[in-house]
């Protein structure tokens, strides 16, 4: 069983319902109703683990830190919640200092303070081997937050930011440059280590009425944009000239489109508009956020197909993206590849 | 620094404060008050690491899933709070079956069910070293839950339950006797493997109105007790002769009063009541429950003291409960030891 059968198969025989329980697993955050409040309580979990999401030399404990609450913040933002409250569980190996302690809650509270959410809680423990961080996060929506399965066929599908940033930044960490040597270089790698959450836009985007779909990419847009379609009941087709892409990584001899569609940790938002409400959503959308781009679109035969542009033919593309039980090796960026075997050139 | 000076000082800095929460780092859990809602939430988190918390060879899956959930319900028990919803994120090394997770979330969910909780969401990772589970609970209360700071000089102490069956049966583990050849050694065992938050005792406590604070015994009376004292403000004094230990235990060449002081995870309730309501308490207690007994009672002046007999000499306790930052080996039952050196005696 792969990552996504293994959480159907938890869902499907142990998943609760009912109870105040609007959306429960299956979605980036569960949704809840307190009894008697006019708010939506949002409620999501995530873990960081030595040599699986990250290696202790490749980052600062505050950049540790701030990472662990920036996946689950991330998960906030792509149901449009307001980050309210998160509790955070450290597990660490001998030797850790209370210095390296006090660096990585640091850099954890810079990006807390940020979005305004509070630490309430936590747990503490030695661990046998490597650091762990498990971050559970709560935000609170006055609308009904936004599901990833609301889009229909027919609805333009958007993402915020640039694309393969985050894998780009990884493939320099790979190649052991830890430090940047041009601001490019230092975009990127600031986009994996110290991934910005995007909780303006997405609470922006919830409250504009406007995006019936909404979910964030965590594991690359082949596999995300397949998760969504899965929850949609649709299919999807994106077309290559409109992704915007990292096209920076093109001088680090890695294709730019490649870490675009299956490169992981974006942490960008992907989500569906109604065609009719696609152009006055690009007109009203605010530019002190992060940009958006139309990347194509939600259709009704299953599969997630791709063009170079809008009538060229289609080519189905397989999900690439970052499974935790399908590699055997430490989390990394993996080329994405058609079904044919042919690599995806860049468009 | 130890785990509470660590714990203290996380506190002291990144602690949030306002906006709807009513008590964050410090107490077993945080309180929370939903805008607009008349019920308070009450939210956890604790973590399982293998061959920290547990060895594999000693439970089986859903015994593990079982004591996950029962850690983070206990907590709570300990606010007086109705569990309602929970997240599960389990990192697992290579080489788990599908079956094992099956197994796990089986018996997570039985408790789950007879405590009302639904399962709301969660991760699932790989894991390089070891199972590690780490739970979020969600609880609310009609009235303002129970925190440990709110006993006051003179108040009568009361624990739940039994003491040291969870250590004693530990102590059988270590032995190796994974099964219990007599009801009981199976009882000790149950009690380690499988423990019982004290769910229903605790809503109750907290409904009659009679309970100024309460928290759960998880690292030893010894330890919890000075904790509660911290919290309070006050010290303490304990009566040997009142603790309900667990007497099969000095068939195994363990004392029951070091276990009962010193042993861990027996997840019962430790609470504080007007001395003028004591009596009363013990009246209206329900026979349903767990049996409550008095054990002592707090007093002005700091420390934990330890007299054998009301009347009796006092002598200092120290704390020899399980601290995860100073003791170096995997978690285990530590022999208490008096500060002069002499071992205490069974009462």
């Amino acid at each position: 069983m792969n990552e996504d059968q293994i959480v159907q198969m938890i869902r499907k025989r142990y998943g609760g319902s009912g109870r105040g329980l609007i959306q429960g697993i299956g979605d980036d955050a569960a949704v809840l109703r307190p009894r008697g409040s006019r708010e939506y309580w949002v409620i999501t979990t995530d873990m960081l683990l030595e040599d699986v999401d990250f290696r202790r030399t490749w980052l600062t404990p505050a950049q540790l830190g701030h990472k662990a609450l920036a996946v689950n913040l991330s998960d906030l933002a792509a149901m449009g919640a307001q980050p309210r409250y998160f509790t955070a569980a450290l597990a660490l190996p001998p030797g850790i200092r209370p210095s390296w302690i006090q660096a990585c809650y640091q850099g954890m509270m810079r990006l807390a303070r940020k979005h305004e959410a509070l630490l309430i809680g936590g747990d503490l423990s030695r661990s046998p081997a490597g650091i762990q961080i498990t971050i559970t996060a709560i935000g609170t929506s006055a609308q009904k937050p936004i599901l990833r399965s609301g889009g229909r066929p027919g609805d333009i599908l958007f993402v915020t930011g640039v694309l393969g940033r985050a894998a780009a930044g990884l493939a320099l960490l790979q190649r052991g440059r830890t430090r940047g040597n041009n601001p490019a270089e230092r975009r990127a790698l600031n986009s994996h280590l110290t991934p910005q959450p995007r909780c303006k836009a997405g609470m922006w985007l919830a409250g504009c009425g406007l995006v019936r779909g909404m979910m964030d990419l965590s594991d690359g847009i082949s596999m995300d944009l397949a998760r969504m379609c899965e929850a949609c009941g649709t299919g999807a087709e994106i077309f290559g000239s409109r992704l915007p892409v990292f096209a920076a990584a093109r001088g680090w001899q890695c294709d730019p489109v490649e870490l675009a569609l299956d490169g992981g940790e974006d942490f960008e938002l992907l989500f569906a508009v109604s065609a009719r409400k696609a152009d006055y959503l690009e007109a009203v959308y605010p530019s002190r956020l992060p940009p958006i781009h139309r990347i194509g679109r939600l259709r009704r035969e299953r599969g997630v197909f791709w063009r170079v542009e809008v009538g060229s033919a289609p080519r189905r593309l397989a999900s690439g993206g970052f499974d935790h039980f399908r590699h055997p090796r430490p989390k990394r960026w993996k080329a994405g590849k058609f079904p044919n075997g042919t690599k995806l050139s860049g468009a």
